[in-house]
């Protein structure tokens, strides 16, 4: 134990840090990432990790946060007690898994709770998506870690006998389907508490497409008022406090864009969970440029996710559906927002409106209120749309808005180069465009698609248009379009795909 | 790319890193931890690790460190333009890595060339220590990991024919020998520029107990004119850039206590290869208490130790040692020292002497010059005292000076309970006893034995002192010895050593 005096840095990096001279931390035995426990007063101890410094920090003065002044009443010059401590039990668990052991589910709750609450630093971190990712989770693991992350988090409880949920794995532009299920089944009378995300890495998340309508930041207590009045709501998952370590653990696998199965399994059933859904549909896009690559990879993820359902105490049903191109014909916010008041009004693209009513089918007859024929007339019959209409207002928004005009202003259109069939349209390649042209930030970007799979196109015939709203933007664009195959056009008799 | 204007932040985390607001890292795409590229000014382009904040930096700035201001005369209120960068390609064979393939040697170039250059992030350095302790590295793979080490760092060449060298791995208390074995190679007329390391988690490291005597940070420059005078040094391996990328990696290792096989060999070779040794004894003391723990093990790595050694053009002979006990009296930086300079005048632990003799021996074997009789003259003439003796001076300090005089002033002792055979003496007992005492920063603090494995001990017989500078670290050391046993004491004849 060294007593230092307080001294305020500007910083603050998401993680508690105290910053100390390297002449302290010699003394003290510490070195960076080491955790110390800082006495601020008669009964307040906090851990944090120790940074050190030569200079910015001088010998005798221990460098904290600003937020200690007014949450712990810290004077700059006060003198602080400070204790090196050990690593907590849930280091060890990392390194046990690391190792290839199981991990018991007490274990598991320690680690996930001392995520939640920041006591790991990034090296821990990067470690323990590691070794999931190479070791993996047996089925237990991932039960025990969905009910940690679970029990760290905010919960919603519904005095409903169905409270009815729906997710899609990622990966394929387009596939808006969210808006138009939720409508088709808050109109059928069943509750449908939908939280989504906004994109990480792709044009568009189900809220960047409903923040074109609406608002999607609400608490729980707005959330359980909105439901309340319309059954149904389409809100940020990110606003709420629901499963906190996964959203650190999702941060954590994004720069070697780690996914271990285990650890996906945990993030979308104890977000379902917390949210307080007991009747899931869980869409499995399979295909090039979907998350999940092949039909017996998603029949696997299928098994897993309802045998999961099963210990959790849920009911779980997974459509697996193509997903080798594009669903609808806008990719970006406002696009999507086009297509889906396109299906709502019976002009909109097949194939999005098709897949809707298949998923809202699905969640009716697991809930005994019809099937694919029961959600199609609520969607042809306009009730949807009225739905939809009711939720978008009670989230403080219109449905009935003049989108075309929110397009970006400039376009660039692109031109089939021969005559024949189309015999692929690239998910990576469309959303590599929309994102280029800005979507999702400037709302109004995207990629507008004429074509799909198996059409019949003749040489110069538009496949696709562009919204940009910056010159600068079309430059690259241009050059992208040069270099990579939005659209694969041969002939239905062909083949061969592609020789490498 | 976006622009902002330039602010300067008061933190310095180690690793090149930018602060902006979440609303622009959106429109730029990016997320914490991604890179981005500041052009600074017109030739000037760094890449540096992106922070968000929502407060600290408002919309339309980039927060930069101080240093941009001298470094590239970057203004406060400066237009930058930021746009986001891939990751590097190591990001990708760290993945490769995990995915449990051999990385090629080009890649572990770019691996180790990212790290010592701080272009990986911590959760990328967590993953990739993680990588290598379960995957493993193949031999191919340590080979190419050392000499990409090397090639990172600072090499110093030497005109000789042999240069001679000695690594003990870690774990034993006490274990002092280097100084004594390099004052008798050096006295054979041999060249040894010797770095060692302080102690991490020990309480002492070679340095510092060398710096009892004298400095021990040196440049390259100054190493090459103390051995030109002397034909060795004792100094600090952490004052120079040899092998960046090791330290950053056993900074990513501390936490997990991760110490992967092929990662200990990488580390160890790559600092021997660029301080210019050809010729090198490795020490591997096994047992209890010790890094490594039984023969078998211990004569593993030796073979791996080898075959590194001739990949590298290196002689390498390793020694097999005992390790389950402290070696020497002392430990801690003072009572070590005092150890030392009893060896060299003849009255010094028997051990202690005897391990540097050996170790000494089997180096003049190597190059042709004696054996470990002739080590042992050098040792007995005198001469190795009068070699350290003009060590110590040409690095600024002297031998002989009143060490007694130096201990800590507030002691403990420590007595046996009852009559018998010593059957162990605990090694971690033992450091943890000198740790808390104070060493190694307070270098005075320490522990001394009076007595070894399979000595006689009557009841009440002195077994230990501790020395320490302060009353509060009393309390804690003896509550310490009435917890766990430094000796364990008991009959010849018993078979069983604990019942637990």
């Amino acid at each position: 134990m060294i007593k230092l005096k307080a001294t305020f840095m500007d910083f603050e990096l998401g993680l508690p840090i105290v910053m100390m001279n390297s002449e302290d931390a010699r003394d003290l035995g510490v070195f960076p990432g080491d955790r110390v426990c800082v006495r601020t007063g008669k009964k307040t101890e906090k851990t944090a990790f120790v940074e050190i410094t030569k200079h910015i920090v001088k010998e005798g003065y221990l460098g904290i946060r600003k937020e200690a002044k007014e949450k712990y009443g810290v004077q700059k010059g006060q003198e602080l007690s400070v204790r090196a401590v050990l690593k907590p039990a849930s280091v060890e668990y990392i390194k046990k898994k690391l190792d290839g052991y199981e991990l018991k589910a007490i274990e598991l709750e320690e680690i996930i709770r001392d995520i939640a609450t920041n006591r790991l630093t990034d090296i821990e971190l990067g470690s323990f998506v590691s070794a999931v990712y190479t070791r993996g989770f047996t089925d237990r693991e991932v039960i025990a870690t969905t009910r940690a992350m679970v029990n760290e988090g905010e919960h919603i409880k519904w005095n409903k006998k169905f409270v009815v949920d729906k997710h899609s794995i990622g990966g394929v532009p387009g596939n808006r389907v969210t808006p138009i299920v939720v409508s088709i089944i808050a109109a059928a009378g069943l509750t449908i508490p939908k939280t989504s995300s906004r994109a990480i890495t792709s044009p568009a998340g189900t809220s960047d497409t409903m923040e074109v309508f609406c608002n999607v930041s609400f608490s729980t207590d707005e959330i359980k008022r909105i439901v309340g009045e319309t059954n149904g709501c389409l809100v940020w998952g990110g606003a709420l406090d629901l499963a906190p370590a996964d959203d650190k653990l999702i941060r954590a696998e994004y720069p070697l864009s780690l996914d271990p199965e285990g650890q996906v399994l945990a993030s979308v059933m104890s977000k379902k969970k917390s949210v307080g859904s007991n009747c899931v549909v869980i869409d499995l896009p399979f295909g090039d440029g979907a998350k999940v690559k092949s039909f017996d990879a998603a029949k696997r993820l299928a098994m897993k996710f309802k045998k999961l359902g099963e210990a959790l105490g849920m009911k779980i049903e997974c459509t697996i559906t193509k997903g080798d191109q594009p669903i609808g014909n806008g990719v970006g916010p406002v696009l999507e927002a086009i297509d889906i008041m396109d299906v709502f009004s019976g002009r909109g693209p097949q194939d999005l409106s098709e897949k809707s009513v298949e998923l809202a089918g699905v969640l009716l007859k697991m809930t005994n209120k019809g099937d694919e024929e029961t959600a199609r007339k609520i969607l042809e019959s306009g009730a949807a749309l009225d739905k939809f209409r009711q939720i978008v207002r009670a989230q403080g928004g219109a449905a009935d808005k003049d989108l075309v005009g929110m397009l970006s202003k400039k376009k660039i259109s692109y031109y089939a180069k021969k005559t024949g069939t189309i015999l692929k349209v690239d998910n990576l390649v469309v959303a590599n465009l929309a994102k280029m042209a800005g979507a999702p930030k400037d709302i109004g970007a995207g990629a507008y698609l004429y074509f799909k799979r198996w059409q019949q196109v003749k040489k110069g015939d538009k496949l696709l248009d562009i919204y940009t709203s910056q010159d600068y933007k079309m430059e690259y664009i241009k050059k992208l379009l040069l270099e990579k195959d939005a659209f694969v056009i041969g002939s239905d008799k062909d083949m061969t795909v592609e020789v490498v």
